[in-house]
């Protein structure tokens, strides 16, 4: 097979960084760039001796960049459209981090995130959870990488939605502090989330606006309105939702696995496990290992579903959706 | 003051240690004795170095601890009855750690423990939750320390319940491993729960009928059955327990703030904050640590309470319902 | 007892908010205020629930505050030295944390950390580890309080070198990241810190000339050049410091444990130990737990000694300090 | 190339599962078999979600398994060598993780471990440290994987005892959980090793002959007898060692660093860092990270070297090993 060329742009954050050394590996991608707003002209293999990426970081240059056959973008919220566009503007298939283009409505955006950095382009974005719109992704120029948060949720919940089962839903979530970034703050030091577990944005998280979304697509009436709260916890990598739903009818242990069963039997990274899962078992993989429970006593399906945020949450479903659009085995570079 | 004489039945385990501690330091019990069915002879600040107590472990004999004014027991569930029972015989007030006197219907104690191990003493003791059963607690002889759970979720939601606002409830609880007990196990080894998060006891943890039996006690519907999931946490001390409510009614942040405020405003060891809690606020105290939030996206009501499980959650809450009982003041000896 | 009035200048940073913390719940000294050149007029017990410090910090004020009769002073080296002078011109008999007031020689100060702040007081203070100095400490207005490192290493070799028994040491000391301050920094991230360990400062650590200094005071010779290397670990609060003595002449285990049984044998605040010891046995204690082996393989003495680098290290050592500066009993506020 | 059939023998333990994930993963080798004493029967991706191996258990059965081209042993000490033996008799070509075949001097095992398992093969083992005996290795059908503090530390000191330079040295090492097993005991309880850190088998490391043997193996003199001391530390996976040489005669940072490049330049597994290393940086390869400092204040050479304890530790340097004894690229399956 001829190599791709692929770059990555915002290399320096945790995402970035993993994404790079991911087509770094990759049997087909070729990493001929890897950018930084911050880092210009140091080593990635200074900045992260574990990935072993001897490549010099370079300032983002679209006209230099434009040769490449993909890109993965690894900017914040805002920032991340800009980019995104000269990218799209140079034929370069894009697979994008950030939220920039998740969302359907612009008013949501507006509301949640504020201004959007490339507003012609809002909305063409497809949003890319391959186990739930792999054949859109197949054919996307541009794919909007899901949150952390809503990977697991929707892998988490997608069955019972499309089943029509789900009344109400409240997602309790908890992450490792990788997911808040490499910036050192407060809430990242060491001393505050070591020994520690605190919610977070309570109420407010703005992974709850693409939850709900997906969730209303796969199925789940309008007037389902998900409860969601995120929880810091002292590891460094790994996510669990945990997800407890009012059924609109009465469903049985049974029943629910065999729903689970019909839509992931099949796939390459979903695992379904007879115990509840562990983030550990799930590390530096691009897995979702899930659990389904149906309770009898309170009538409640629970699901719980386990990835590390990193991965799976981010730069190896970038790479996922890469090998999606571009033909490759779906697992390629994917260990 | 005289002094009071004091005993821990059972002082090897965390627990146990912990409270023989605290009453080594308390300004009027005396700990008089500590024993000990697996380490009898040894010495307490050789077990447990932390805790500066220089006891030599006893064998328990109640002939000779009868002289005792109070004792706490840390027996596991099932053998802790017959302990009670031998030091009642004897005139000793007693608190329990166990969950042996905490259920008021034999046929669910049956159902979740199994055999009781002295049924007739059965449902004799007082349910020791400060907070909610002061006076009761003042009056008794024999008090069932809380589920250190149950001493967190029911302080979360005890406001709410009362006012007959609680139509249904998710509790998603978050505990550190010393929860786990002393206990060398595979799921209590470092490599397994250190990085990790995992649920468990789904559907079935022994802690759930005591909520649901001091919820309704409190005023829920006998419709309302709890949903309560714990996760193993990465941390060694510290509770945190989520609670989604879905109410009977509407209600706002303001009003629900006031709920809180009247029934927790005086309480010395609840503390209402306005941000979420994490476990390290209460570290190695008798706090627990609530915020509440009205949530108007999905109308629920969250609830957050942080408490220390060794503490609040056992021990401290142990001394707190001892200095109850003798009339002490309720926070001697707790900080 | 008359009641002391005392201050913290710099409460805002670890070592400052815990002195607080002590001084505000001493029986004899009363915490009239708490500065804070980054968050004066935030509550302390906002900054940090944990240690339930109900005062708003001020500005540093020399004129308002000099009324104190004793301050602790918990600024960064250099811009200590001008808020100790200020202090001590009103009469205020001061603990200072840093390192302004620790080293003898000028030169050597100039050395390591530059400018002096308040050159004409340079060497006005006592060096503060009440075990070697007790009684200068008594008479003392301005004590050098110890850096954590000096604390255990000097406890650790001191009966060593006063016997004249140091040839050549290494120390190979190993720290919480709590030792590395308040501020987030990209080493005191979680994600950097967890799970790894790292050597740091290697061949300049700042405690180096303090240790050089105090063992060559205690009898070690001239030319006893102690190598000292400190560790970064994954854990909030602990000092160990593992220490490998060559020795002048050949010394078994017996004379070794004689040794330091005469010299600790009635220290309040060192215990001798049979196990080595970890850092979990001396958590939030002012205690210096001590483990000496006479190792007949190599002809070396090994001693181990474990504190809390906030406590025993800074906090809790300057909490003693005071004690014996103002004729208290040592243990006062000490649990 | 013909593919060649491999098992390993003990894969329950934490060792032997990695060594079999990384066999199944492997391009050459077919892992076809992988046995337990305790857990045959079970399903090893039941036991090791995150190894994702799809193997049931077997029981040790050596007329069966002598087809195998390699096996690689994970036994505990003693009860390995009869398994190496009815190996070797049936012609497989062998690595063992167990310290059974690395010592040269029988009264040295005795000392240190007891009665052998198969004196008839004592001292037929290679010991296989590739970066010191990569042509022995080549020639071997029997390997005797170094433990792990001796790999770490032989890399970090070779090239100074090959020099001639090591008159004295101290050896202080630090080792995360997993170093200790998967049996759960006291020590690898998460509320003992969490937030702790704690030297151990002082003076008595079972480590500490082979690296004596090894040192002087390399050149430095039979005089030289080190010091060596480990510590638990509250991680998983990881290991640093702490090398603090005396030299026989001055030697300066640039003299060092030569030395180090020469015979480390070429080698794949070997990184020579300009800063001290993490363990971090190394975590899950077969990376040793090596940092050396001559310090002119004590005029002593520091080195240190980080490695995964149970990658380059254990189970993929055993991988590398094979590679060589098979004629294989060295890095084949290792990443």
């Amino acid at each position: 097979m001829p190599e791709l060329t692929a770059i990555v742009a915002g290399a320096s954050g945790y995402t970035g960084a993993l994404a790079a050394a991911l087509l770094h590996r990759h049997p087909v991608f070729d990493l001929v760039a890897a950018t930084s707003r911050t880092d210009a002209g140091r080593r990635l293999d200074d900045l992260y001796p574990e990935h072993r990426v001897p490549l010099i970081l370079d300032a983002f240059d679209p006209d230099e960049l434009g040769h490449a056959d993909a890109a993965i973008v690894a900017y914040p919220h805002g920032a991340a459209a800009p980019v995104v566009a000269a990218l799209r503007e140079r034929g370069v298939r894009v697979v994008d981090l950030s939220a920039d283009f998740r969302l359907r409505d612009p008013a949501v955006y507006a509301d949640w995130y504020g201004e959007h950095g490339a507003p012609e382009r809002f909305g063409e974005g497809v949003y890319g959870l391959p186990e739930l719109r792999r054949y859109e992704i197949t054919e996307a120029d541009l794919v909007a990488n899901p949150g952390c948060y809503p990977t697991a949720t929707l892998i988490a919940l997608a069955p019972l939605a499309r089943a029509g089962l789900v009344a109400d839903v409240v997602v309790d979530a908890k992450s490792g502090v990788s997911g808040a970034g490499r910036a050192p703050t407060p809430a990242t030091h060491f001393v505050s989330a070591n020994e520690n577990v605190t919610p977070y944005g309570v109420g407010r998280h703005r992974h709850i606006p693409e939850i709900e979304q997906e969730l209303h697509a796969l199925g789940a009436g309008d007037a389902v309105v998900p409860a969601f709260t995120p929880h810091l916890l002292p590891l460094d990598q790994g996510e669990l939702v945990s997800c407890y739903v009012t059924t609109t009818r009465p469903v049985g242990e049974d029943a629910v696995r065999e729903l689970y069963a019909e839509d992931y039997g099949e796939e390459p990274f979903v695992e379904l496990a007879e115990r509840p899962p562990g983030v550990r078992d799930v590390r530096a993989s691009n897995v979702c290992r899930v659990h389904v429970h149906a309770d009898p006593r309170t009538g409640k399906v629970f699901t719980f579903a386990a990835i590390d945020n990193l991965w799976k949450g981010a730069s190896s479903q970038a790479v996922q959706n890469l090998n999606l659009m571009f033909g490759l085995d779906e697992r390629a570079g994917l260990g």
